[in-house]
């Protein structure tokens, strides 16, 4: 057995014993530390990057790192093995994708508009925001020698006077209680219920003079980002936010490598512990800490994400989804608690799970169909989700079509050697001067932070520039030359945007060919699904009223760009409307209306669904996709303009 | 700190850590050795006895343990501190209350027929034998790529369309196992259903090719003793039964002692696992052995104890129990599962208690009502429950009234001696030679067994005969003089049954003045609540029709004994039926039939409940009671006649 230290930046580090020829990216995931490996150790994507400090490894040399980083001691750890007692360092450009955990300013109206607009559009609806949780307070003669009642009935008969509903429900977890908190509290109390038209469940009960909030907790499982707001279930108002890598993302960067890593010995348990008791549950503390509410407070949660997601979440087998005949084994679920899951809430609290439409389009699509509106207009709509996955619904208040393609982890980082989700640090919009080739860019974290990596907003506006400014060509490849532009030992081209000394990383950050083409198979994907799937209605873009853009690309998407590069149509900018985390926003108002939950069910189960890979046509249309902006550059008389006007 | 050693017969130790002064008794309960203590640690039952091996103990004296015994390093444990190091031997005598599992031989039919009789006399009212769980078999079309219904819908529409219920349930267990279940049996399952008027539950489900068996138990959790039966939820066969002692005896023998040990820091999780953990659970897993059932197919369990057995099974604070108004936390509750305490069955596995009516009558008494069938009879019975508590109910298909008295434990051997349960090496029959004074004795566990004590029956076979045979006087005082005979350096008497060399334990089997005394108040007890509350309504005993005696005393009762000491009223002895463990019986029909549990539930509603303690006469029917048979000899004229022909 040797010794193996993982090392740190902050200057933690991990001990853990292995044996000579173990792999060393196994040994990370044994060992629960967190090393970026979008490609599940396919050594294809170059991010397990981890760095020799002493002792010794035996590595495979790759394309993905320089003679000389080799020589610093940079290793994949995915191709590396033990041989020796090893201390290697884990940079944080690596672990950029840990689950490093934000929990939001809420003093920032920027960070909770989405949740006021949504609001704002259901109620214009029509749509009521009222559920069936509420706080009732019950005074009660105390017993006597005379009225000997037990108290559980004493309780009920209160709270049947007072609702007028037949059934009283109360769980084993109130009953326990129930003895002390009546005689604390001379017999007045209050109780948090769940009335519907027939009967009525007792979560919690407290004593009348306490404060009582009903906390609820939307949570977005994004295969890369979890994002979640903890609210107020009677106004809805956002009482904390957070978000955080998913911690499966050491098990691959897409469902697929997730679910083979699922049917693994035991896997299915650890993928679910990743997400659940390593991303969810540290996230509910710190926004219960910051919103200063006890977790056994939040007594329902609304999930919305994709089939996948859904199912490791909830710890089913998800291998069905990915063969033939591709079979989710559910599309929604109403027996689902926190503590059938470990969830850190109240524990007789519902799971709400937005509901699949299948295996490729999931709850974070008729989540996000909600939110988007586009059920309720005359008007064609389109709604695009960026996500790992690219989806797609095109309708309006008479039918709505969804598709989805695979656009990889491209748009939240993913598959790009300096990608990086939108946090601190994160080049989140660029402009390149056509001369002198430098950029000017915007970091997020504001003025000070350096950069280091780019998020998705961030590529968009770097290959928009690069090939508006003539440096790369309709292939990506590089065509001008300049301090920026650097070519490896392999002819492999790559653009700087920021040298390592003003960067915050251990090496420059750029952008190289290889990345490029990953976004252009990316963005390709999603311009070609939205031409087949209008086709196949008989639609052409120009029919397009409004395009709701969403997912964790950033809200600052520069919708110009993304026609530019080709990702998007060649219409009026003004038809553009990014969204923000549509998916969050979704599962937010299924959180707090009933009546909105039952609507998204209804549009799931109204919604069809178009098989890409079963149209013809898809695949020429993907290959005319696959270049900036396009083959056919009459579709973009815009961009052509552009490069112009430059 | 100083090393604790407790030793047992069987050469097992346990080894734990003191410091000077703490107490002995406190110490064994902390590492969890059985050390019986029905006074739960007043030094005035005499029951903690350890033997001093080596090292020292800090004791005081106590009636309890003479001069000869205090020399052969005899102590009770809860006068005992720690002095220095100490090894003490915990004698089997003192286990006997231990919690020893014993699982039913069930080849002897003896063991079954109460439960065949129950099943028996309750259909003869035209109750169903019918329960609400069944198995069904359904096989599905297999997903194809033209019909991608997920496969919890799948399974929903097949047995909607099998039962045709309109919602069908199915909680996380079933959806975690459901894709690899009907991806392994080419989607053809049995289910385990809880099927009522308008919804259905999905217990389990299994391949079609599986043998499938519908498990329940029914257990009564009685003070000093616990008995279970695993039954076939089908047919109510009988699949297991054991037995053991309750393992919360080491907190005391009697509910107040239990109530008050589980109101200390920790103590209501104590008593919960007691009973759970160190009794319920391991006798489940024996049970389920021997059955060769698996312990998750036991799919609902019905548990018949009074109200603060029950109480503290389920964890909830029985203190208003014990204190005016004395209220229960719940008449019966319909939300409790095996998931909630820990019960290791089928976690979804509802917890059925039979319902209490106070805080003095609980569900031992309305199951045992249920068994007695006096509610079906125009003839007015008497149904006497013989346990820690005495619980007696009378009337018939018109009425009912039932009243609870404090017996104590002497039935089940506590507060006596050499008392035990009616378990191998208990004595439970004798005869005494009226000249010879020399006894005849029978012993559970047939010929061979050596006498390690005195159960229920055989105390009341051996003061009658003392009495008859004129050795003792109304008084419970020894007058004559012989060899089995003892007087202590106090002037106490005893009468020795067994002397140590017969005997299979460290000390004569005897019995003292002090054992009969106890008895004698116990008895007593019965007797003056079956007056007062006859009197209370108009009644005589030469009114009662038939007296149905259940408890843990034993079959082998003698009624005509039990008439002698007075016990028991002194009408024909035709009149009196022993019916066993009715508690036990009681829930087994409350589990294997739904009209059963809801007849219990009618007539638990419609029962009334006299509390003795307020009837101001009956403290002088007490007194009254207290001598053999009674200060009132009118009453009891086959007594006199039965001593004269001795």
């Amino acid at each position: 057995m040797f010794k193996v230290t993982f090392a740190f930046e902050n200057g933690s580090v991990v001990d853990t014993y292995a044996n000579a020829g173990d792999n060393l990216l196994e040994i990370a995931r044994e060992a629960n530390v967190a090393i970026d490996a979008p490609c599940s150790g396919n050594a294809s994507c170059g991010k397990c990057r981890v760095q020799l400090k002493s002792g010794d490894l035996d590595s495979k040399k790759t394309l993905h790192i320089s003679d000389e980083e080799f020589d610093e001691g940079w290793r994949l750890a995915c191709v590396s093995s033990v041989c020796a007692d090893v201390t290697v360092l884990v940079p944080d450009i690596a672990s950029a994708y840990k689950s490093r955990m934000k929990v939001a300013d809420l003093s920032s109206k920027e960070e909770i508009a989405i949740f006021e607009n949504a609001k704002r559009d259901i109620e214009l609806t029509g749509i009521q925001l009222s559920n069936s949780l509420e706080v009732v307070e019950v005074t009660m003669e105390p017993p006597t020698l005379d009225d000997t009642m037990p108290d559980i009935e004493r309780l009920s008969r209160a709270l049947r006077k007072f609702l007028n509903l037949k059934r009283v429900r109360v769980p084993y977890t109130v009953l326990r209680k129930l003895p002390d908190v009546l005689r604390d509290n001379d017999f007045s109390v209050k109780c948090v219920l769940r009335a519907t038209s027939d009967d009525m469940f007792v979560y919690d009960v407290f004593g009348s003079n306490e404060e009582v909030i009903i906390g609820g907790l939307a949570v977005d499982i994004g295969t890369t980002t979890v994002s979640a707001v903890l609210i107020n279930m009677d106004n809805g108002d956002i009482l904390a936010k957070g978000s955080a890598g998913n911690g499966q993302i050491r098990f691959g960067a897409d469902v697929i490598n997730r679910i083979i890593e699922s049917r693994k010995p035991g896997g299915q348990k650890k993928l679910q512990d990743a997400v659940i008791e390593e991303t969810i549950n540290p996230m509910i503390d710190e926004m219960c800490k910051s919103a200063g509410l006890p977790k056994s407070h939040i007594y329902r949660m609304c999930v919305a994400s994709n089939t996948t997601m859904n199912h490791l979440f909830a710890g089913i087998n998800a291998d069905p989804l990915r063969m033939e005949p591709y079979i989710p084994a559910f599309f929604k679920t109403n027996s689902l608690f926190a503590s059938d899951v470990g969830i850190d809430i109240n524990q007789d609290a519902h799971i709400i799970i937005a509901p699949n439409i299948g295996s490729y389009v999931g709850g974070d699509i008729t989540a996000g169909t909600l939110v988007s509106m586009i059920w309720n207009r005359p008007e064609f709509s389109l709604f695009i989700d960026l996500g790992t996955n690219g989806e797609l619904v095109f309708g309006n208040s008479d039918f709505m079509m969804s598709c989805a393609c695979s656009a990889g982890p491209a748009f939240e980082g993913g598959d790009i050697s300096c990608g990086m989700r939108a946090t601190d640090g994160a080049i989140e919009a660029c402009t390149i001067d056509k001369e002198t080739m430098e950029p000017t860019y915007k970091v997020v974290g504001g003025p000070g932070t350096k950069p280091i990596g780019l998020c998705g907003s961030g590529i968009i506006d770097v290959i928009s520039e690069l090939y508006i400014c003539g440096i790369i060509n309709p292939k990506g490849k590089f065509v001008r030359e300049g301090r920026r532009v650097k070519h490896d030992e392999f002819g492999m081209g790559s653009y700087v945007i920021a040298f390592e000394e003003e960067a915050g990383s251990v090496k420059d950050v750029e952008i190289t060919e290889v990345d490029i083409d990953n976004f252009i198979r990316a963005k390709g994907a999603i311009f070609s699904a939205i031409r087949t799937m209008l086709s196949s209605l008989d639609f052409d873009v120009s029919m397009i009223d409004d395009v709701y853009v969403a997912g964790g690309i950033g809200s600052g998407i520069n919708m110009k760009n993304a026609v530019n590069i080709g990702m998007f149509p060649d219409i009026p900018l003004e038809k553009f409307h990014y969204i923000g985390n549509s998916s969050l926003s979704g599962a937010y108002l299924m959180l707090l209306s009933t009546p909105a939950e039952k609507k998204t069910y209804e549009l799931a189960s109204n919604m069809t669904y178009l098989e890409l890979s079963a149209v013809p046509t898809y695949m020429d249309e993907f290959v005319g996709a696959c270049f900036i902006p396009h083959t056919d550059l009459t579709m973009f008389p815009s961009v052509t303009e552009a490069v112009d006007n430059k």
